[in-house]
């Protein structure tokens, strides 16, 4: 079903409740055709895009080519599990189209190798499912910029929470013939099927102290949310490595390889990077730099939205959220103010994570609400997280500013009006 | 020998580049005498904590029954490891007397117990060595004082850095019989050796996944640095739980049981918690706020110390100090300011655990020291530290500030006068 130019299923499949023959009776009346083949847009050659799936046109678009687009807040915590077609998308390059019959994951260990089919996958290894958010290091960029540009920005929605079912890179590498207490070895790294116009594919690694770690639940998966990969989230085989930055949950995965350092590729070396607020691009050292891997705690306001008009009830408003930490890390306690941070109140917290008991860790956020008390007038609503390790966030953009703009972890503002 | 009082071993342990003919024959004019038997301190059979052992007088001493004291800060940072001596102490009752050769740990299964001398712990299980950094929860806690009281005061020196000799728990767990599988467990406790008035013990508990896991690294140890545990850190056994907050570590160490809920101790339910600035003693609802396990990034300038006068050189002052983060994060960068966070300088950081490679997580704290520019005049310098899942510190204390003084990890300020 299409709608303002693009399909809406997704919504369907949200809020099937209304699925019913009434409503499908209501909405006949504002069909206004069905669309012909000939109708579909013409693929450009030209354009190593033309073949990027299509995405619902609800999405904020960061960047149309490669696609990089956020969902409105507003639906962003309505569910616990993100619905696929919901989920940010963070592409570097064009989205590739993979044959799964004929795909291989090559596993290169220097003196051996082994190419799985997407059967081996399937069938060679225990399936695991594993309830994790994934966030781009850039979420929340946009007040970033605002405080000191630094480039495409993003909302505080390039995050999502997912059941991801696949296979143990653990199980997989030792499979292949890993030796786990090879010393010499210290890295896992990925590489991706999405090539650039050199012919260089998006690559990342992980410490192999995460990646064999029994606790650290790395996975290649190939089910998202118990259905078949989108294309966007990386059909058919992507990796998980759950509580870990975006950026290494390595998309369209074509290779597994072991190193004594992190992975060459671009995106390693040279990007996903943190630095002082001091470091400019002339100072930058991004070899001495640490690469991004585990996030910090981490949370923002989803209701109300910037620039509401609120009418409380017995001079309180409800306040709405995610929050969520890196690492495995669980969130304690989320605080909320409405002024200036003089008091807080303590939110109640939703988990819903069905991998809760078996996993050793919490990979997946926690939603929130607040019950909280405001003086009419011009108010800003503003949250903090507290994770499991006591850390928290910082209070505003200046102290952890960097210039690549990553991990915006301020305390979340939302300015509103409250009527009489 | 002693001096002022008191015995000054630690510091010809520690400087013992000095330790030759010509400085001891320079001493000797200052020999006073040798102590006889019949001066040594009698002892008050009617005071609990009669039998304590001898402290260094240089501790500044917090309180002194039950002793706590932490050592100064300009000795604090002058070696990686800190020597047994001047580790700072956090006693909850008295130092008990154990007899070594009579000493049982109980393992306590509910259906089954074993009962193991420290001979047992010593040469049925594996020995390991963990490096790691030991802080207590009101680390600092002076500063969070001085913003709104909340009692028994320290300064930033309740951390200390020792290497810990022992058998894992895990280890001896599973030669107990226990199924680590078992779902209905969730807890491991110790029980300490140092009792109350009323015969309660000290204790403590932390997950199970924490005490089981490979990664863990939680031991029972009866060596620190090399040689057997002195009476104030636990002699002859101790609980040591790397990257969770000093009071998990429980010494004098007597029992390990396993349980579906964390420890009943008063030290675990109604101390060491975590609440919201917001929360009062009217309000804290101590069952529902979680127990404080994991620790948060922290950091402190040792050089110079607050109120120095400074001389600098081309215009840069030296500082120095200490940086460190729970869970076993490392730590990635730490920035320092003197002029009001305006410029960051990234301080060298020093890392010197033997242990590093060995374990999977990094326990042990940083050195760092950096050169920062001064202008004349009453400066304050700050430190801040970032950790490797990317936390941060928060900037003051008014937002973390709670009502039992924990966890103060605000960027930490020293205060000093530069000179023209």
């Amino acid at each position: 079903m299409l709608a303002s130019g693009g399909p809406i299923d997704a919504f369907w499949n949200m809020y099937a409740v209304h699925k019913t023959d009434e409503v499908l009776e209501i909405l006949e009346q504002y069909k206004i055709g069905s669309l012909s083949p000939e109708d579909q847009k013409p693929i450009d050659l030209n354009d190593p895009f033309s073949k990027d799936p299509f995405r619902l046109p609800v999405f904020r678009i960061n960047s149309k080519k490669p696609f990089n687009a956020e969902p409105p807040i507003e639906l962003l915590t309505d569910s616990y599990i993100t619905p696929n077609e919901l989920f940010y998308v963070r592409n570097h390059l064009p989205v590739p189209e993979i044959d799964p019959d004929s795909h291989r994951i090559s596993v290169d260990l220097g003196d051996s190798s082994i190419q799985l089919s997407l059967e081996d996958l399937k069938t060679k290894f225990k399936p695991v499912t594993i309830t994790t958010t994934i966030q781009c290091a850039g979420n929340r960029r946009q007040e970033m910029s605002d405080f000191k540009t630094v480039g495409l920005s993003w909302g505080p929605c390039a995050i999502g929470t997912a059941r991801w079912t696949g296979a143990r890179v653990r199980d997989i590498l030792l499979s292949a013939g890993f030796d786990p207490d090879d010393k010499t070895i210290k890295h896992v790294h990925f590489n991706g099927f999405d090539d650039d116009i050199t012919n260089t594919s998006y690559g990342a690694s992980i410490p192999k102290q995460k990646a064999m770690s029994l606790d650290g639940d790395v996975i290649i998966a190939y089910k998202m949310n118990g259905v078949d990969i989108p294309r966007d989230h990386g059909y058919p085989v992507r990796a998980i490595v759950p509580g870990y930055v975006g950026a290494r949950n390595v998309k369209w995965l074509r290779q597994i390889t072991v190193g004594s350092d992190e992975s060459t590729s671009h995106w390693q070396m040279n990007d996903y990077k943190a630095f002082s607020p001091s470091t400019t691009f002339e100072t930058a050292n991004y070899k001495k730099a640490p690469s991004i891997q585990e996030m910090p705690v981490i949370s923002a306001i989803s209701v109300p939205k910037p620039g509401s008009i609120i009418d409380p009830e017995d001079g309180m408003v409800e306040v709405k959220g995610y929050a969520w930490s890196g690492g495995g890390r669980d969130i304690m306690r989320v605080d909320v103010s409405a002024d200036g941070g003089n008091t807080w109140q303590e939110a109640s917290l939703t988990k819903d994570d069905p991998d809760a008991d078996d996993s050793a860790h919490c990979w997946a956020w926690t939603l929130w609400t607040a019950e909280v008390p405001v003086a009419a007038g011009k108010v800003e609503i503003i949250c903090k997280a507290i994770d499991s390790a006591n850390n928290c966030q910082p209070e505003w953009i200046g102290p952890i500013w960097n210039l690549r703009g990553f991990l915006t972890n301020a305390w979340h503002r939302v300015n509103v009006t409250v009527e009489n």
